[in-house]
């Protein structure tokens, strides 16, 4: 795995990671393909957003159908029919939010099936072995989720912890030729916990460096302090990724502060729930002003789903509850991330970061253009 | 609209009916599109299975998002985004199936939505109204959909009804270039009523006849047997049109006999209940024998679906409750139901209708493929 960087503007970063299925142009935004499956997306159509690189969940796949099973069928990305490169998380964060009655000692973590109430464990290793079956081009190091709030005294624990798993990860991991791990920075909103985990991911060397218990109740200010005193003591050359990342928004401001890859389920369980992304804001498509209204869903937005849908026929499907309705938001809402990311990678090459921002705000701020007719 | 006769072999035959929105081989599968959706496809992939005309619910479409409502977007085909043909059911049959309290005058009907109890009312002139304001390409008279089974004086009450309220379909029925209505012949299994019913359209003229009141429970022999004693009736310049029909083994002996048109939700339907139409009869994917089956759903079909995803995948799929399990399986079944219409259209064509249709059955009731290995 390779990256490559053009060009800096301020600390955002626009460049290129190269990996065993193709390239990825940062900054990136991946969309999350759980159970092998971006939920109501072919993968054609999920490439035809513009997106380069999927992620994969560890803690669904080992359940369903086991990685075991994927491998047996070919590795994940012909598994699911998506050839372009895959991240797989390392299953830690769903352990924790998903799972029954874990049992977590240095060793690993037991726990019990969310879906049958089997029995499981996930050590490093095994986590590393299963992104190796599943033929992850990105794998990311097994870690620990650590709760927020949590007491510094918790969160350095934890942390500790990750960082000790974090070696055995990098350890177990077989280095093959476009393929890559990621270590994962924990620590809380504790700048100097943040600082002793990225030296610690730092002497073990890793391909990326991710930052990780972000995004998880904190708020967006606290996010940005500890992007702004955790990044400067990540390697300049290495990719960042700032997992479970987000909104808009966050997104603007955790590029602008030197982040290059974002994975988030936003888009997707927004457009199950009716709620589609736009130039101007969040549009909740089962609200009644839509019934008659034969305006796309962003008249802005060039995407498939704009060019030839209204609003009335979109509030139509969801009230019958036809699935053609959370199909049509998604995509949309997968492309408008999409082209939210082109947008920022222009703005960085041309180093207009900041103007391309305060556009995006005003405009993003401004409400539904309804309010402005 | 018109409708032009290539060829026939013994009762069946080839033909093409122009509409206003285009072309129609027959004899044709018109997949169902209940509420402005064909469920779980967008209109391209539909078109794509090779589908040239969509049916619409008078009834559902009445409810939501109401006639008027379609007519101010711009039209059915306009508000779905698909291009090429509709007919519309007359909402008669849905009356009957669906909605609740129902009365039944000479005038017309009176009923509750199934949806949310308000009251709605339809009589010939409402229901031919409505089908215009949708932009129907090809429009159906209002009739009362007999049940089954019923006596030969409740069917012979209902038919009569029904050619009346015939008349004023036809009555109110506006002609426009490239649209037509048909009239529905009725009379439940009683051949001198099928007749009858067939004499009373023959003069009142439609542009086309459809068979109701079959396919609701009578099985295949009587269906068969009704078939062959109302067809001889209906003008063999007209195209035919049994409504509701059917599996796979019907729609080939329909054919047989001298039916032009399908309709059925048995694609859409399984599609989302998992079952898929293979040469090899159907399977049911949920079933753990899929688990690790590597291979399409079938392995003679050059859809989409049968080119990139494996049994294994679907069945994972539908385990997991994806969105794209069903809507891999309903583009899987569409395409079945389109290459059968032109196998045997290329039958008609050739004259071979007969030893197709014996290759048919051979195979359709072979069994799983897994079977044979």
């Amino acid at each position: 795995m390779k990256f490559e960087r053009f060009k800096n503007d301020g600390a955002a970063r626009r460049g290129k990671i190269m990996t065993a299925h193709g390239a990825i142009d940062t900054p990136a935004f991946m969309p999350v393909g759980t159970a092998a499956t971006v939920k109501g997306m072919l993968p054609e159509q999920v490439a035809e957003t513009g997106a380069q690189i999927l992620l994969g969940n560890t803690y669904h796949l080992m359940l369903r159908p086991t990685a075991e099973r994927v491998a047996e069928l070919g590795g994940l990305h012909k598994f699911m029919n998506w050839e372009k490169p895959i991240l797989t998380d390392s299953g830690g964060f769903q352990v924790m939010s998903l799972s029954k009655l874990r049992k977590m000692t240095e060793e690993g973590v037991t726990f019990q099936s969310h879906v049958d109430g089997s029995k499981h464990s996930l050590t490093p290793e095994r986590s590393i072995e299963i992104q190796h079956l599943l033929d992850a081009d990105i794998t990311m190091s097994f870690d620990e989720c650590t709760p927020f709030p949590s007491t510094e005294k918790t969160a350095a624990e934890s942390m500790r912890l990750s960082m000790r798993w974090a070696k055995r990860s990098r350890d177990a991991f077989k280095k093959r030729n476009g393929y890559g791990i990621f270590g994962i920075v924990q620590g809380g909103i504790y700048p100097e916990l943040r600082e002793e985990s990225a030296d610690a991911l730092k002497k073990i060397g890793f391909d990326g460096y991710a930052i990780g218990g972000l995004a998880v109740g904190e708020g967006q200010a606290l996010m940005f302090q500890t992007l702004e005193t955790t990044l400067p003591h990540l390697p300049e050359e290495a990719p960042r990724y700032l997992m479970g990342v987000g909104k808009p928004p966050d997104i603007v401001g955790a590029v602008q502060r030197g982040v290059d890859m974002f994975d988030c389920v936003l888009p997707t369980r927004s457009g199950r729930t009716a709620q589609a992304f736009t130039r101007r804001g969040t549009l909740n498509l089962k609200n009644a002003r839509h019934i008659a209204d034969p305006r796309p869903l962003d008249p802005d937005c060039a995407c498939y789903v704009c060019q030839n849908y209204s609003r009335a026929y979109i509030n139509h499907l969801l009230k019958c509850q036809e699935m053609l309705g959370p199909m049509l938001i998604t995509r949309h809402n997968l492309q408008y991330y999409q082209e939210l990311m082109g947008g920022l990678r222009t703005a960085i090459e041309a180093g207009e970061l900041d103007r391309f921002s305060e556009k995006f705000h005003t405009e993003y701020t401004a409400g539904d253009l309804e309010a402005l007719e």
